[in-house]
């Protein structure tokens, strides 16, 4: 596939005779034009032994519905083919791939009478591991979110590109292109991998050829584009295959709801219902802009309301997330298709080790619940996590697999967002201890688990691209970090980080700035004067909270306890909130201790942990301690202690 | 069952020869003491062709643990007599009843070696309807809750009775007892039934023989006697009478948790495991005071949360609610009995149309699902509604009979109390509306009923004997309280509304005290100036909020559509909410709108509920309404349509 074909469309037409050996009987006037000239073949390629023999190619090049498919390679066969009622240059071509087609190159003929063909060469690529091998991320891994534009700029020669529509790049600007990359990313592999991490999921970085704001990633005008100011196909693999060697996992940002408005297929769109509210916009495209009233209404619960109207659930799933962003009609099959085959693609291409899905109660529901139903198919031991940003634990649950939800609906999601979890933290660390305020939060917060399918496939964060950072969520104080990250990464969850909280950054001029919580990490880019990769001008409190999640994480690496063990805790007393992890032989106790003055805290109330005479080790200061009658605390502050020696 | 018998101990002997038949063969010199000696024999009668033909008697006496029961009667046997361990004056008789028993009398004999017989006659009546007429309160009530102590006194002559240790008597005093009684609520039943209630539920007027704060009735030290203070068995039986007349259901307040500490039985123990932490009250019990630390710690979490330590678990359980109040041990099997029988008993006898189960989240949950499922085994049609103070729709959701929880768990209830709905109507009502306050709240909080398994049998209210006054909440304002109210008596729920909340009573002074939430009821004390039974004195607000009140319940009374329509509602816009309820051609409409000036609502946006070019009645103006394109809402407030020309 060629890039930005139709900024620069034109057809290089090469005359040659069809080489297809069983088309003997045809005339020899059977011209084709040669397989680089149709404009877009999508997927761009397919693999042969998926356990799913169907594959959906869709075609786009001018008059192309004027032509009748044709193939001839062992194995495969045109089960149908359709064409675009609304565009003449589409058409869909249905295959059947059976289990004894191999690997290699084939010629699509497009035929028309009286025309010359149109040839497209089209390849199968061999598997390079068996779908159980795509193993996603679980309760063993910890994530580190990165938003790309903003993590380091390694490639400056990519920061601005002149086919493009954006040609922003300004730092002093939150909300423009700052020139972060892959190959950034992939510089700082080793850094993330140091502070114990084992995942990575970086914001969308496929092509968002956008006027503006095309930084962030989620306005993508091509589903099988890297945008070239994020670097290349070349350096997305890289970053994988580096992963991959470290034994990290990469986590791709895809996004079903919507795309961005440039899109390609928004300039010819092949059916009446391609896109929801697509009349409106079509009616309105020469002055397009956000009166015309079609945004969603946001009202994410009519996806479980029994009572919601049927304007209201139309309003969430219909309606157009942003002006900028046409919503996807997941209900049109070839839509569907698109969207099932785009995801498996990327899995496939990058072996990837898991998906996180944008705005996951916007889509059609029980669309949604087929493409991960597809996937999941495919791939038994993936991941996804899906983002439903709601403090309500029961929308969260909702969206797990595995949950008893009245209405049968069932998601094939392995991991829904906590965002119950982040707000009961922040609040219950934020809050003065009270019977119902302060620590109560964490330990009833946790309690909602009982509520959860599967809670430690749950991913769990204390903030995230879209979020106030964590420092500024507790007033800038160390100590509330330090308690707020320790009791996460401790949580019988899938901990997710975000970039720069390790070194305590923030948005505090501006609380939820969308462009002040995606800071430039300091190191990223040349001439920084603080580099957070090396150390070099971090404040000491930036350096200890480096340390100190470095110290919880790699513990948490071999800590069969933390990832998969049993967990008891204690309702908060005196101001401080015990919470066990136990596995075998090994307990993690998790300490958070609010008092200001020292408070010794008699463990007789702990007895049935067992853990009486037994050493323990500090993890954070290695020292060891006695589990005894009593445990003196000296300063406010979260200890976690593990009966593990090393 | 004679009364004050641990106060007034006294034994009358009369001597008299067996007169059972088949004991012809007994020696003369077997004289037994008559059946009124005995001291107590609970349950105190009981019924033939009950479908659970086992019956236990508790047996007190003094040294009865010597004597062996002996009877004889026709489908009657003795299937097991269990000596307390603890004491010697108790004996535990289960008796097996089968379908051959035949209503009537019979002689229990006692008899001991070398010792005079001791006879009991029990009686065993005739049921006066079916099991399945015993028909529960459901969606077709609304509930009116009264405080009995503070609504009407009706019979000066009981205020005060000197053979119990309160002997306050003082109204300006909200924590003493005020005189109101049963034959109070008797007389308060016209009233009741003209506001278009068609249940009542008064908090327990079982016997509270404590020194002080006896009037709310939780503190029960006879579990099969009325208080005289609120009047007689007979009374107590009247008021049932009177209202199965008026088609009225009678709910009765039980506490299967606690018993008040002056209960009988805290003098004399039956078994070592009675009451939870025994041995620290009868270590105590000279010096007793809460200094002993045996408090509930009140995390009712414990009883879901997989994570709760044992520790907690037992700390919410097994704690004492307060000093006064004995924590009863639901897993002693004597006790268990006990507080099933009496339960069966008290819906047999007074022909209950519910029972409210107090503190519902603190006894053994495992007991109270066989005391509810007992119960329902036994009148398939009742209701149960358990009390579970929590703004969490998961714990609420927890309880209700047919929730799918994961533990398994059946509660066997099929109500619970909606506080988390109170909490929303109320912020909802009361915040400035914007994206996630004000009218979002009630809608949202509706849309949680996806998670419950019957929404519609779920209690709900505004207020109750232990919360702040609607009045109050909404900061007194008239308008406010209308649009809570109607939208309560709209909702898929069994509403309940607290006495004097349709005059506007309120705790302003002191708002949440629990003294002033339970005021006198004005008109229901001799010379009261404002008397609300007669409209005398009442502000025209008041008398307004009446007849606002009665005109919806009256009309809810025979509504389909609110008892067990369809639900469907939108999204509040621009300070307007719309719900429908919706069964056959009967369609309410509520609307509550939140703006200072007229608004006019384009109507299209609820074309789907069907209602172009109907007339509608407005249910409290009587107003018509012809749904057109456009509703104009003049005021603020809520207004209620109806399909149903009358």
């Amino acid at each position: 596939m060629k890039r930005f074909r139709n900024i620069l469309f034109s057809l290089s037409i090469v005359f040659f005779v069809s080489c297809n050996p069983t088309e003997t009987s045809k005339n020899v006037s059977e011209v084709s034009v040669s397989n680089s000239s149709l404009e877009r073949v999508e997927p761009p390629h397919w693999w042969v032994n998926m356990k799913n023999d169907e594959l959906q190619l869709l075609v786009h090049h001018p008059n192309i519905s004027d032509y009748t498919p044709e193939i001839n390679y062992q194995g495969i066969s045109i089960a149908k083919v359709t064409n675009s009622k609304k565009s003449k240059n589409y058409l869909f071509i249905d295959f059947k791939i059976d289990k004894t087609a191999k690997a290699g190159k084939f010629d699509i003929t497009f035929k028309k009478e009286n025309s010359e063909n149109l040839i497209h060469t089209y390849e199968l690529k061999s598997r390079v591991k068996s779908a159980e091998d795509y193993v996603g991320f679980d309760s063993s891994d910890a994530i580190y979110l990165i938003t790309p534009d903003r993590f380091t700029n390694a490639d400056e020669s990519n920061d601005i590109n002149k086919n493009l529509k954006d040609q922003s790049l300004d730092r002093t600007d939150g909300y423009k292109r700052h020139g972060g990359d892959l190959q950034g990313i992939i510089n700082g592999v080793d850094y993330i991998l140091d502070l114990g991490f084992t995942a990575i999921w970086p914001t969308p970085v496929l092509m968002n050829d956008m006027p503006k704001g095309s930084y962030h990633g989620y306005a993508i005008t091509d589903y099988y584009q890297v945008d070239p100011r994020f670097g290349t196909m070349k350096d997305y693999k890289e970053l994988a295959e580096k992963l991959r060697k470290k034994g990290m996992k990469l986590i791709m940002d895809q996004v079903a709801n919507h795309c961005g408005l440039e899109h390609w297929w928004m300039k010819d769109i092949p059916f009446d219902d391609w896109v929801n509210h697509q009349k409106n916009y079509e009616d309105n495209i020469k002055n397009w802009n956000w009166k015309t009233n079609i945004g969603s209404n946001h009202r994410r619960t009519t996806n479980q309301d029994l009572y919601a109207s049927e304007a209201d659930r139309k309003g969430n799933n219909e309606g157009w997330f942003v002006a900028g962003m046409p919503d996807l009609n997941q209900r049109n099959p070839f839509m569907a298709n698109y969207i099932i085959q785009n995801s498996i693609w990327w899995i496939e291409t990058l072996g990837l080790g898991g998906i996180r899905q944008d705005t996951y109660p916007y889509p059609d529901k029980d669309f949604m619940s087929n493409w991960a139903g597809s996937i999941m198919k495919e791939y038994p031991n993936f991941s996804i996590v899906g983002e439903e940003w709601s403090y309500n634990p029961l929308l969260v649950g909702y969206w797990q697999k595995g949950a008893k939800n009245k209405d049968g609906y069932q998601s094939n999601l392995k991991s829904s967002m906590d965002f119950p979890m982040q707000k009961a933290i922040i609040d219950g660390i934020n809050e003065k201890e009270s019977w119902d305020k302060g620590l109560v939060k964490l330990y009833e917060g946790l309690a909602n688990d009982f509520h959860y399918a599967t809670p430690k496939d749950i991913m769990a964060f204390l903030d995230n691209h879209d979020k106030s950072r964590l420092y500024t969520e507790v007033g800038e104080d160390f100590t509330k970090s330090k308690m707020a990250l320790s009791y996460l990464l401790i949580l019988p969850r899938i901990p997710q980080v975000y970039y720069g909280t390790e070194i305590l950054m923030d948005d505090t001029a501006k609380p939820g700035d969308h462009g002040l919580i995606r800071t430039d990490f300091p190191g990223g880019w040349k001439g920084d004067s603080v580099n957070a990769f090396t150390g070099e001008g971090l404040t000491g409190n930036q350096k200890e909270m480096q340390s100190f999640v470095s110290k919880i994480l790699n513990y948490r690496k071999n800590s069969a306890a933390i990832q998969e063990g049993k967990t008891v805790h204690f309702s908060p007393f005196t101001g401080t909130y015990f919470l066990f992890r136990v596995k075998d032989d090994e307990t993690v106790v998790h300490i958070i201790n609010k008092n200001e003055k020292p408070i010794s805290i008699d463990l007789k109330r702990y007895a049935e942990v067992g853990l009486k005479g037994k050493t323990l080790k500090n993890i954070v200061s290695g020292e060891d301690f006695i589990w005894g009658d009593v445990i003196h605390l000296k300063q406010k502050g979260s200890t976690i202690l593990t009966t593990k020696s090393n």
